[in-house]
């Protein structure tokens, strides 16, 4: 068993802060806790029983020690509360906000010292827990109508700020795609991004982690850590708290110093590790990765129906130091020759409004073996385009064995076409530029390109 | 009258290549043109009438000069179709492709010459035309299933690609604002960015101009037309065909030369002229500056419910060179007072997860005189926000007069508030950067920051 299995795979949980009441915070958890898993202990000493649970005066009277207890009680209550932990619990995950971020260090310091004392392994505090869909777990204060939570999928999601972990799991719900582990591990007084790789790294249900983070504590462990993990999956990077605000804003956040951008940034360069611009491209990236396994090479091949959607992903593409080598010219003359004279037979191929989905088969066909990647853009406005083209890209991808993104704007079979590729692990993207970052985040894993 | 007035408020159009079939672009284009306008004159030698509409052999035969004469037959066909508009149109619309952009250079030579001989002013070749909503004109050879348009209202779109502007369009619509006029001009061998600027700079029904640009033919000319045009109303340029494999895309798209990206991009800054990121910085900028007027000041002040997301915003903040200026000493003091302990009271304010909807009035209401605009983060995902939100942000914004930009991500509420917020004026953002962009375009749209 692994040192983290307990806190992602607990048997027995403490719920400290357990209400009867849906609006607060400890009712939603308890309720959301209480859906899914047996040995949940609620504590509050002002309940003989919660929902119909037996409910505890205090951790010590839990017939059993747990593997997880999750404290929902007010900062300065929380030394006290853990004090009763000794013997009764291996992991503590402390909600609670009001330590460090608000300039509360010695109250900080008195939990880390009673952690220590009393060999607890402590998750935040001020934060929002642990989702683990193979396990069925979620510690998450967050009512399933305002949050809906994503399907199982093989995406981790490793977050410094629960607000942003939240955006992220709807992200990826969104996409399409599904979550393996997401940890939110706000002050991080003890369990950090770098011990979370770790695990995640040897983990069989991870094959891609999305991290957000602002400030880590051992550098050096840091980058030991990233570069372990990214060596085995992809690691998709978002560091915040990059300028004077945002670092005083990431200290306010969870007390803890941003540091220097720059120094991590080159760091992070050295090490071949990836950095997201922004959280749009972070997600997008990591739809990207866990459609598809990434692969090396970098020569792009553009074929699109719009001429100006092909300039743009054009763009996009040598600024984010990818090829975009001409067609050879056998191939470009055989195209030509069976091609309307006002297609442009070029790379990007502009089959124009007027394309068909035999196009873009005649195109992808004589294409094919030249390229690493391919970047297929269907505009629906247009008439020619169907659900066929989907179908017929799903055996392209098949048979062809690499990365292809798509971009697709508006209207017409769009939403069905989108369904449909994506259901066949082709991820699809609503502007060219964002669709040629997803393309990028398949072709090496390791590029550091971004900034 | 102005010049171009006849082009965008056509009495009478000729559609030459008119079909009666569905599935041709003619017959498209023809059934768009017949819901809303009565005289229209269908050309076409093989029928006598198409669509219970008389048909006419060629355009000598139709009994009035045009206004605007549309041609959609193979480009061969075109100067023999042009030779017959003397003295029968004063604005041609030509829609076919396969002149420059495919290197027919003296195919396009040709009708430039005969063009001007008989002076007749040319939109394109190579083009989709023009959509006015404020007079029911709609040229473009989309079937409306495929591509819903836009309702009326004040975003001007002038576009060199047909296929960027179909995007364009249909973001306008998702983005609940309108359209004034869309136009796209193509390989723009006569009509050119320049103009229609210079005639959007004085048109009443247009407050914003959104432009994607490949080339430019008069450098000069256009940057005086873009600077006439951005000292009247916001003005939006992407300018694509930046790098090596994008100019030589652009090339192949519409027979024009990009140029060096670096010296169009030296004049637009020093012009005082902004220059949009991408496609969605692009879309982004225009919601803000359709929905809010631009005012001047670069101070932010950000009121969040999630630290990291707050984080996010004031990264972008910074690094669009905007100021977030601490709070005012008594202010903080005083929201100290009133607040719990572990809400952060500094610039974001963080009022953390337990927000409720009194918190950000208590905030707003002590800092909206001290800052010269607002970013409200409501993530949804958490109890405390409620419809309330939207109610009293369009109060505050009533009152305040100062541009307010909302990121709102996921669940609960979410979809609600957005139309409450959008309805009210209040732009609505899926990410804290792309927020943070919306605002920086209200704040200053003299700017040239990006880039």
């Amino acid at each position: 068993m692994k040192e983290l299995d307990p806190l992602f795979f607990p048997k027995s949980i403490a719920l400290i802060g357990a209400s009867p009441h849906e609006e607060k915070l400890g009712g939603i958890a308890l309720r959301n806790l209480l859906r899914t898993k047996k040995n949940v202990y609620p504590v509050n000493p002002k309940y003989e029983d919660v929902l119909g649970t037996r409910c505890y005066p205090s951790i010590r009277e839990i017939p059993e020690a747990v593997d997880l207890s999750i404290i929902m009680r007010p900062a300065v209550e929380v030394p006290g509360i853990l004090a009763e932990h000794a013997g009764k619990a291996r992991f503590v995950l402390i909600v609670s906000a009001g330590f460090a971020e608000v300039g509360n260090n010695a109250l900080q310091k008195e939990i880390v010292r009673i952690g220590r004392e009393l060999k607890l392994r402590l998750i935040g505090p001020n934060c929002l827990g642990i989702f683990n869909p193979h396990h069925r777990l979620d510690t998450l204060f967050l009512p399933p109508e305002n949050l809906k939570r994503p399907r199982r999928g093989n995406v981790a999601v490793v977050s410094q700020s629960g607000a942003v972990m939240m955006c992220i799991l709807d992200a990826v719900r969104m996409a399409n795609t599904g979550v393996s582990k997401a940890i939110n591990y706000g002050n991080a007084v003890d369990l950090d991004a770098a011990e979370i790789f770790e695990y995640l790294a040897v983990d069989d249900s991870t094959e891609v982690v999305v991290s957000y983070l602002e400030s880590v504590a051992d550098g050096r462990r840091f980058l030991e850590a990233a570069r372990f993990l990214s060596a085995r999956k992809p690691l998709l990077i978002l560091k915040a708290g990059k300028g004077a605000g945002g670092r005083a804003a990431a200290f306010s956040h969870t007390g803890r110093l941003a540091g220097d951008y720059r120094v991590f940034h080159s760091l992070m360069k050295q090490s071949g590790l990836r950095e997201a611009l922004d959280f749009d491209d972070l997600l997008d990236a990591a739809k990207a990765v866990s459609y598809q396994r990434p692969s090396h090479g970098n020569r792009v091949c553009i074929i699109t129906n719009g001429g100006g959607s092909g300039v743009l992903a054009a763009d996009e593409c040598a600024r984010l130091g990818l090829e975009m080598p001409e067609l050879p010219t056998d191939i470009r003359n055989g195209l030509r020759e069976i091609f309307p004279s006002f297609y442009t037979v070029a790379n990007p191929v502009d089959l124009t409004g007027q394309a068909r989905i035999e196009d873009y088969r005649q195109t992808l066909q004589a294409v094919g073996d030249h390229y690493d990647s391919f970047l297929v853009i269907a505009l629906t406005g247009v008439p020619g385009i169907t659900l066929g083209l989907g179908e017929y890209l799903r055996n392209f991808r098949e048979s062809v064995g690499k990365p292809l993104v798509v971009h697709i704007a508006q209207g017409g079979v769009a939403p069905r076409l989108i369904r449909l590729l994506e259901r066949a692990g082709i991820p699809v993207y609503r502007s060219p530029e964002r669709a040629m970052r997803g393309l990028a985040a398949l072709l090496d894993t390791r590029g550091g390109r971004h900034g």
